[in-house]
């Protein structure tokens, strides 16, 4: 066996559908913006691209703002707007927030106000999924988009954020789904593209991408992929489950992602665990991959009550539409051995 | 013959040496933030594009900020610093300035205050090189880069703003380059990449192919170019000069881009000549790309005092490392047929 990829949530592989359509889009030759011949077919792939993924997202009355990833997307919704949000959130959305909603030891948020408030739909360390409430100003869809049915036009919400390379779409595209009549500030400004919401040439071949991206996305949703993924998570963490009980899985109890694992070992720290499993073979995370290369503990497990010492200790292992049965179980075999060789070095 | 592309100043159709870098990309697994296997092979892949990029730019002791595009970067080096700057300025540019620099009948712009201003190093609609003073705070690199040589080091300015699609690069990607030591305030904040002045999860793909394409341009240009296509834009302009001389040829008399034509037919809308070109098989633009699906006559001839109607009247030809002579004389051809069909009607 090669290398084993678990760590779907810090970025997935391309996907084969999403490379075709960037292959294709490589051969065009225009500016979307322009209105010859070159440009009209460019602007009309990147509107098939929209309309994919406003398909795929349940968004047919919703306008899709590309940007260059979720980070732009929340940029976009929340500067300067004095939203309130939780601990949990992704930086890119706690760079821009009032950071006072209560989150339980559950991981679960209350939102009081939701026309002021943003809450993720899933968090990407712990998949810990949030019920959204209606009139939501705000939510970061970027971890739960392709892992669960959504439907924004049903949701109620106001803004959603999305990226293309979570869901096997490259990295460098996402976008913002506006409820239609809803309109933001442009923060990057210029050519008046995207409807003088973002301007810019658009990124055409990422755009491709992301919308084959989210078609096969959704039909591996379709054909049952949440079942699957959530099967071989419990095979996982039944496997890791040791006889001392001393290992916590995070949110075990709430409502999850199925493709994700959040796996507390107190004293052993994530960081090395991350290493060792590396040098094993295996590309796992601690905490989230942007801020991964920092050395400093999870701000979502301390936000649900965690002590300092043990969100040093986590793991996440994130499983996507290609994992077999055989990449767990050789995982979880890997790292029983270096637990092993921890506890008795721990003595 | 097919299709004649001569819009080049627009977007560039993407060379191969960026494709082949592309594919490289598709194949990495990982985010560069990550800090398995899979995350250092992305991040060695994308520190090896900066590096030829830089190298491409002549900018080894200068920092390069990847970003969206030049719009972004446009953004990010000027957004809330009152910086002055002209009325020929890209409307990226033009966003974010006071707009008070005189332009001459010529297009050159004179700073007074380097420290505080912006001047672009060439316009992308007549091609018109500025000298760009020493401590200018801001120059737009994005229509010169590639064409041109260029050495950031040796400029004496603070920050330069490139493309990548304007250089055989994909659409979608850019950089801020930044003489070092000198620091911005990021827009877009969160995982903290790129030395916490853009966060957001790299586009390697799209990094990888400016790469690509910065390393190609530079070797055309040491391979000649700008002389090829300075006699090329020669056999152009000499054949499209009409007997009546009623042709403008804006900048003819100013240094300019080597491949730039930006040619005013009084009476003739340029808008009408696009369409007449296009359905001819031959893409050229009237104005810039970003502003052609407006109809409105160039703020960067108005700015330069041109009548309304004139600059109503001005198409954009702008050639690129594949075109052909034989390319250039089917369109004059098809041009000047075009014109006295245009001059019979009128009467």
């Amino acid at each position: 066996m090669g290398r084993i990829y678990l760590d779907h949530n810090a970025t997935m592989p391309l996907r084969p559908q999403a490379r075709a359509a960037m292959l294709e889009a490589m051969d065009l030759v225009g500016n979307p913006s322009s209105v010859h011949a070159e440009g009209r077919a460019a602007k009309a792939m990147m509107e098939r691209a929209r309309s994919r993924i406003a398909q795929a997202i349940g968004a047919q009355s919703a306008d899709i703002v590309f940007v260059s990833g979720a980070t732009e997307a929340a940029a976009l919704a929340l500067a300067g707007r004095g939203v309130h949000g939780a601990g949990i959130e992704h930086d890119a959305v706690r760079a821009w927030i009032a950071e006072d909603l209560p989150v339980a030891a559950n991981g679960r948020v209350t939102v009081d106000d939701p026309a002021r408030s943003t809450l993720q739909a899933a968090n990407s360390e712990t998949g810990i999924l949030q019920d959204l409430p209606a009139g939501l100003a705000v939510s970061d869809w970027t971890q739960a988009f392709g892992k669960i049915p959504l439907a924004f036009d049903w949701s109620g919400i106001d803004m959603a954020l999305i990226s293309a390379h979570k869901i096997g779409g490259p990295k460098g595209i996402g976008a913002l789904i506006l409820r239609r009549g809803l309109d933001v500030a442009a923060r990057i400004k210029g050519g008046g593209q995207e409807m003088g919401r973002r301007s810019g040439t658009e990124n055409l071949i990422g755009i491709a991408g992301f919308g084959g991206a989210a078609e096969a996305a959704i039909q591996d949703l379709e054909n049952g992929l949440c079942e699957r993924l959530d099967k071989l998570r419990n095979i996982l963490e039944s496997a890791l489950d040791l006889p001392t009980r001393e290992t916590i899985f995070v949110g075990q109890e709430s409502p999850r992602l199925p493709n994700t694992s959040c796996i507390v070992t107190p004293g052993w720290k994530g960081e090395t665990q991350v290493m060792q499993m590396d040098l094993a073979g295996f590309a796992i995370s601690a905490g989230s991959a942007c801020s991964s290369g920092k050395v400093r503990s999870s701000a979502v497990l301390r936000a649900m009550g965690l002590t300092d010492a043990e969100a040093d200790c986590a793991i996440r292992v994130s499983l996507g539409p290609d994992t077999t049965e055989a990449e767990v179980l050789a995982f979880a075999e890997a790292w029983l051995g270096a637990h092993a060789r921890f506890r008795r070095r721990a003595g």
